[in-house]
């Protein structure tokens, strides 16, 4: 199979300079281990468990940034967006436009991203079965988006718990649809910290590891220079530090499992 | 206990004369029968599982009826809204403001909300634990609405179907939070019909009574005079020849499990 | 519909002396409220979480125990049977026998439990559907067992959680068997307490509603004088002072289901 | 990490000169790609969900056939044992008694496989949390059994399904216990044929491929010469023609999940 992609980025646009040192140090370690990726963060939290949470500086000052670090060092953005507007001025800055689970199903946001000729990447709702998938696919062809891809991050399973099922990958490229694992979101514990989305932070490169083996597109991961002081899913996101080694992994893995 | 109070309607505004005509059907069996409701119906379908499926008359349109019915019967009445810009067009007319299960988490949404002034009814979603929809409330309060009730609909519950948990509904209370229990949606199998959602609607009364039972405020149905050729959850809809029969035996119920 | 009938007891027979204080209590609690029931209690409990807790006096004490309760207040008596070897010594002494969920699919047990001509009473096991019981059914009556009842005791929701799916009741009535739910059972947190099984004891009387709203043919609950000394399954067993109030409700609630 | 190890056969013991042929051709495998591995067949399919299902030769005759094999082709043999007189009969011929899922809290089992002093593979509970088998493994330890293994075979989830939790392995091996992922159980879909259980045969590999490359000990897989034709769980097993290349990429993708 084709050499796996990555999508790699801080949780959040903490701030501009953040941005820069995050997307640097990246940029770097995909240089020395020779992968393909696109940077990621979020300009907005938009459905943070608690309203005193940090969101980011919005769309417009966000995906400036983003779109910035992207023309300077050669590589395509992505980020996610909330709103048929909020798609539509992302869009100017932005290579890939990334739909949120909660999401999902919403005909009007998923229209206005298909809309604006950009990439699209839909998180895969923590409440659809995977073959559900392909009635997203349906709705964004129907808009003539012809670039999307299908990003599984877990489903719901009993409360404050998601499973990561790797059947649902296999599932889902069965049906012809791109797949992602995003290997960061899939090990949150929802709620399980009170007022902030908890997780397992040491498991997100065990399910990298799984999900590459099943043999997918790429792997999502979040990624920052010092999660315990993280503004937003400190404890799930990938040390700096150790990122380059899992890459390597992954990349070998990848290769192992297609018997290369 | 004080006796519980209803939330019945259609699933969608079909048209114009279809919600008069069972917004007076309603008010007969509701003046009969002696109980407290508030009318409700959807304008915007707008998270269907296909794009070619039914979505309703828009918002303007839609809240417009829905405020020349409550005037008319006397009656509070209420629909759910999909954005900020929404919730403001529809509290012109609209006394209970519903925010669906799939946004329950979108900040911007509750606080839209929440500062029209009128009440809102969260529905919990699908993949949250009961006791986080106390987050929702202070999110809420935090945002001055002092009058809400939050609607359990069921929760993921492996592929393609919902559990109606009944702890919920009691921990929720326990919780301080006015719970009403949605027995329509709770008895959908998402997805199961391939394009669109089915569900179980006979099981929708079995749900009703064991809610009611366990001790809550209210009981949301959604009613249809023909399921079977309604145009959107048509299967899960009490049968509106029914609905009389099935009130009678939830308050009587609920005079029961309070020993009265 | 006919009058339910219930399955009361302590969990274990702690002692002889203990087991005659709660079935002569249970009894006179009976006579007042006019029910039919069974008494029942554990010789053994086969499977603790630690192999350090109590397990009980053994299958031939413990049901002479209990056949000498049973013909003394005149009441049919139940226990749970954990081997071939132990159904058939048990038959001598018990009305129904109990089949424990975790082995409701051991083909040999339930053939011993079968040949008996007893009475069985399967549990359904926490990870079979409800139709599933239609195979224990077809097993049973393969094996000239005319007489049994399978009781829902919850199914296991994500980790160390169980939740009670009042649709099962339905669906498994509709199969035309006879369905009892036990609502001390089903509110166990399995392991949720380390070396014991943990539970949520003021839940079991909001399932106990709820799953007689739902129109079933039995309720069994476990009762201890003093759920807090209990030697097994503490947390979860109804307080007997409580007993009375809650069968009187669950009477009423019943009828008023049945909209008598 | 040290070079995983493998636990492969048929699921049943069709014959006696089945189990040969493939004992001697999984035999030849091995040699070729040089790893290490255990013969597995079952003598006793004794929770089938069909009472009209094959059950295989009994505990005798079968463990009779497994000691020949093993003793001829020199690998150590495998069998799940139902009973604690089971378990002694055939800890004669038996090298790793396997005590069945449904029987992993049965404490007089475990006593009976751990009194033998052959070494205990306990399959984990489909109703079970990860590390409440931590409690098993005490139990074991309770009753002097110094080498045994926990199988992870997938959890309940939803009705008729399975997952197979990745971060399960994780824990287990973290709480100090050598941990086996079972591939081709974990695919199953318990029940969902009606009267046998189903499965997702191509579902095998992609879990041992995932499963691996989580870092675990060993991988066991029911493989079959004709699966189509298996007499239990024929399209879960892997076709003998496949073993090899499996084998091979599970044994790279674990040295590239290493690092090595």
């Amino acid at each position: 199979g084709p050499a796996p992609f990555f999508i790699l980025g801080p949780c959040a646009l903490e701030s501009e300079s953040f941005a820069w040192e995050m997307a640097r140090s990246i940029d770097e370690i995909a240089k020395r281990t020779g992968i393909n990726y696109l940077f990621k963060a979020s300009y907005d939290k938009a459905n943070r468990t608690s309203v005193k949470s940090f969101r980011g500086p919005g769309v417009e000052e966000g995906c400036r940034i983003l779109g910035e670090i992207g023309k300077e060092l050669g590589v395509p953005v992505t980020t996610d967006v909330h709103s048929p507007q909020d798609a539509e001025i992302a869009a100017e800055h932005i290579d890939l436009l990334q739909i949120p689970a909660f999401l999902c199903r919403q005909t009007d946001l998923l229209e206005a991203a298909a809309k604006t000729g950009r990439a699209v990447n839909v998180k895969k709702g923590q409440f659809l079965a995977p073959w559900d998938t392909v009635n997203i696919a349906d709705k964004l062809r129907s808009f003539e988006c012809r670039n999307f891809l299908i990003t599984e991050r877990g489903t719901t399973f009993g409360y404050n718990n998601l499973v990561a099922d790797m059947r649902s990958l296999y599932w889902m490229r069965k049906e012809g649809l791109p797949v992602i694992f995003d290997a960061t979101h899939s090990v949150q514990r929802p709620g399980g910290l009170g007022g902030t989305t908890g997780g397992d932070g040491e498991l997100a490169p065990v399910l990298a590891r799984a999900a590459i083996a099943t043999g997918i597109d790429g792997i999502f991961m979040e990624t920052h220079s010092d999660p315990a002081n993280a503004l937003s899913d400190g404890p799930n996101q990938i040390p700096l530090e150790f990122l380059e080694d899992l890459l390597v992994r992954l990349v070998a893995i990848h290769h192992a499992a297609h018997g290369a």
